[in-house]
């Protein structure tokens, strides 16, 4: 039985925390805020568990193997480090750390302890990701030529960081995740119309192999959109998460080179044939986290989204908030 | 009665030679290409109309006021200055020229012989782009904030230049059209992955007043999407050009700064109201468009779309071609 | 404080019992259903509610003021009956009973009790509707032409009634709230391919004022729609329930007859305008009709979803069934 | 070659005469309308073809041999009777003809004169029809549940007949070719708005085998709407026509019936598995079926779309109208 603790009850922790709360072998110990009315919402929500305004309590807390870190991401490192020191697995929002250096520390650290880190990718347990992940996986899409992700909406605005670090890790955590190719440079766009933070960035990152992946997130869109294209050699790919039931639609779409008769004649060849939307799986992914968390816990056995996961995408972060100081000056990753 | 000659009669030119011929005030008297296919094509669509195969003849015949330039970019220099030369009026395809130097000679050329250029920015005359215009100009939108387009679809790759001289000159001249701001910097990323020349890229340009257009092309994408996110500081705008009925959207949403009561507080409110459609002109563009060059032309009048505006967007082109090469390293427009 | 007790806690019950739980003015104070693990349900979810499996103990309770009847249809009658004749309020879940007769005796008891019978016709408490209802009742609309619904989606099969009894009370509620005409008359088909109740079906209702309601539902349907056109003199109107932002849009649409010079010459002119989406309120419709319940009892108010609208309801659908059954006479409402 | 004469150049004769002109083996030869202007567009469309205002001179003359009949329905008759008689192949728009007897006489009098009738059942020539017949023919669909069509939108009212002779036939002629099920009883509502015939209707079909037709007829939407679904007991399948790209979808979903253990206990089990978008042929529908009917003629083949596929359509006009007129009366076909 692995008792976690929640630090963190804003707008994710009690989503995290009933998760926590309903996840097999897994027992919701404690839940940390500062806040007092989101405590007394806690002490609502989660009759029987301890309910805490000092984190200390929870990093601190024998009976705790776990802590979850749901707060703000410049605490991330001092909260993680804390609980890591104190012997606690630890599972942490994205995006990981402010920094790489202190993603870095965090690596070592849980390492000469024995002990997990989870990033909180959770895209990467939705059963889009998952299906897109095994499309690539088993060659159906074929070689990648670009992800193109489109991540716009009204609000919310955050007070302490700007669009990309809000909404971009989403994006790097799946990109990261289903292809096997290495950011080389990341090119960042954007501009600060109201609170002082970027409101809306483009981001670009040049991969191994020719794949480019390109993220536009903006805060001040009328309209929500979530819709990422993936091209690939063989077969290309809409991924629209606001559509509730064809999530995904798999095109057997492209076009090829094919050389023609004389030395100059490169002729481009269309094929345009049948769509195809595979079933998604429903299943909440904070679920599906929650259990792996679990499992990893339980086995000692690392999970794909570890501390490393949380790293490369923080480094891309660096890279883009790096350009975008510069506008668009090109950052080797 | 303005007499037209038409050079280049392959996708765009039977378009143009039909709209000229519709025109009031306005006779086409010949059309020009070298394939003998197309030649013979024309010679069954135009009765009466002098068909050849050599350029001279329409550019040097005495018979002619007006030549249209409907052929691939890099010839447009060499034909428009003949044509100039020879005493003609010229309307040129997009974009304008191959460079900015070749744009600055051939204005300066029209203007000592007091000829008109019109180059064909053919969206500036739909229903949409205009209705647009209008919601800036009246203020409805407010200060903006971003134009944001993508304009991807499946081919068609073309085999002497790259997706942004094929794809980008719509956007640029409209976003040209539509803004007093003027472009600081721009930056351009992409990839080539089939006939070498780049099949997506991302052009984002920086505006004086700190509005911020994006521009998405790619001819490698299984979907046609053609949509344009505009924000204002009052309003906000999606044209979605693919719909029949609805092309274009505005949104009584937004977002503001108050400040609140501690010196920190910076706190974003929201506004999100009722939507409205427009109801849109379904006028053909390029009728409009050739009307106003006749009408230019017979009065001596200056277009809107003149060689001054088709070098804004060379020069826009120029620099985004620069960066391209760099891998978004920004350059000064 | 208005005492109220739920009977029936399946899929509806515990909606409705969490929001009279969350009304001002309103204590939840019984739960009862014949399932044992339901009953597990209700004690887990509602701590310091009295939970029972016998129904007797609900309505005959000296603590309750007002019963909320949340269970099949055919059991309605009695439940609601010895509910009004133990002093109780009572709120029915649709359709109000099985049978016009039945519905007639329920409301003369209240009556001769002077107690609130409120049938639970949700859909009105919704933003959308209330939209409608005041863009018809302000004249916007116009003379209303039709009212066309269609509502279909893959299964739920009920067990004990056809997917008219099932779905279309939904429209039934609506249609007899934003219009004042009168039905005069019901034809409805429809066919039976699984559980030997109708899981498709067709209802066409003549209204007085020349006004057309039809409604499509159907079990057995790939995707789910829930459209409904609204035909007026004035204005058009389109409801999609299914669209998160932009759910009703008023078209400036319309046509009309212009006598022509001869006698024969009827003209019809048409008008096609802007569109328009105004915003809706987003509130939980339970909630706001929970409130107005307790308002209802508390100051002795009588709904406008009353006995006598749940009976107007039953009577077309009593109509349709009818026709239903001899492939679509029409049948006198 | 066959020598074709076109009668009725108004809103469709213009589109089938340029498609006789484009087909092999066939010569437009002759053009008729009773209005000047027509025939003046007439003669600039079709250089060299004889082009006049008198019927007779087409169906009386020597030098052709087959009469293309576009004219108001209640002219069908009259028209197509004097071609067979004057030993003239036919093709008629749909309707056939307004009453199922003159459907029969004229397919007796070409089965005496041996010759071909082809009623103009265009959209059985669609890419998208092609694939449904193909997709119920290979057994993908199963057996039919429904064919549920939805066809509105604002306009074009016709002057001499309601929405149901006017947009009806499509749906009626794809029914009855993708089928082999035989319609029963038609019930049919509706109601008159503006000039005197019904501008909306619905028409129910009871066939053979429990399969429903639904047909939704409007001549007063907002919006243009051309949707059908079709239930299989192995897939379903939605047919959107308006759609560019993916016009049919099929949807591995149903549902089935299971046997519980008790004898009441009738299980409804669901499926919902991939959806399927197959490529659809793009060509021009009227294009392959003017190059049928020159085949049917040149080798004295019956065509599918014959007299006798126009009579069935004509018995359900008929049975519908009558079935309209008595408020939806279930009609025996």
């Amino acid at each position: 039985m692995i008792r976690v603790g929640v630090i963190g009850y804003g707008y994710w922790g009690p989503v995290v925390a009933r998760n926590f709360r309903g996840t097999d072998g897994c027992e919701l110990v404690a839940v940390c805020d500062k806040s007092p009315s989101l405590l007394e919402r806690a002490r609502k929500n989660c009759p029987g568990v301890q309910v805490t305004c000092d984190a200390a309590e929870v990093v601190g807390s024998p009976n705790i193997d776990a802590v979850a870190v749901i707060t703000p991401v410049w605490t991330h490192f001092e909260l993680a480090k804390a609980a890591l020191e104190n012997g606690k697995h630890v599972f942490v929002e994205k995006p990981f750390t402010s920094t790489a250096a202190q993603a870095e520390q965090l690596i070592e650290l849980a390492l000469s302890k024995n002990l997990q880190i989870m990033v909180d990718h959770t895209f990467l347990f939705t059963g889009a990701v998952r299906k897109i992940r095994q499309l690539i996986d088993d060659g159906t899409l074929g070689k990648l030529y670009y992800y193109d992700s489109t991540r716009v909406n009204l609000g919310l605005f955050q007070h302490d960081v700007n669009v990309i670090w809000d909404l971009a890790p989403h994006d790097l955590s799946i990109v990261d995740h289903v292809t096997a190719e290495t950011p080389e440079f990341v090119v960042a766009t954007g501009q600060t119309h109201l609170n002082g933070f970027e409101d809306l960035a483009y981001i670009t990152i040049y991969f191994t192999g020719k794949m480019l992946a390109h993220i536009n997130v903006n805060w001040l869109s009328p309209v929500k959109v979530r819709t990422t294209l993936i091209g690939g050699e063989k077969k290309m790919l809409v991924w629209n998460d606001l559509d509730a039931d064809e999530k995904i639609k798999v095109y057997d779409k492209g076009a090829e080179i094919k050389n023609g008769s004389g030395v100059y004649d490169l002729l481009v060849s269309y094929r345009s044939g049948d769509m195809w939307a595979p079933k998604i799986e429903q299943t909440e992914a904070l679920a599906a986290e929650a259990k792996y968390f679990v499992h990893c816990v339980s086995n000692n056995v690392k999970p794909f989204n570890d501390g490393a996961a949380g790293l490369r995408v923080v480094r891309m972060l660096e890279a883009a908030e790096k350009s975008l100081k510069q506008r668009g000056t090109p950052v080797r990753v």
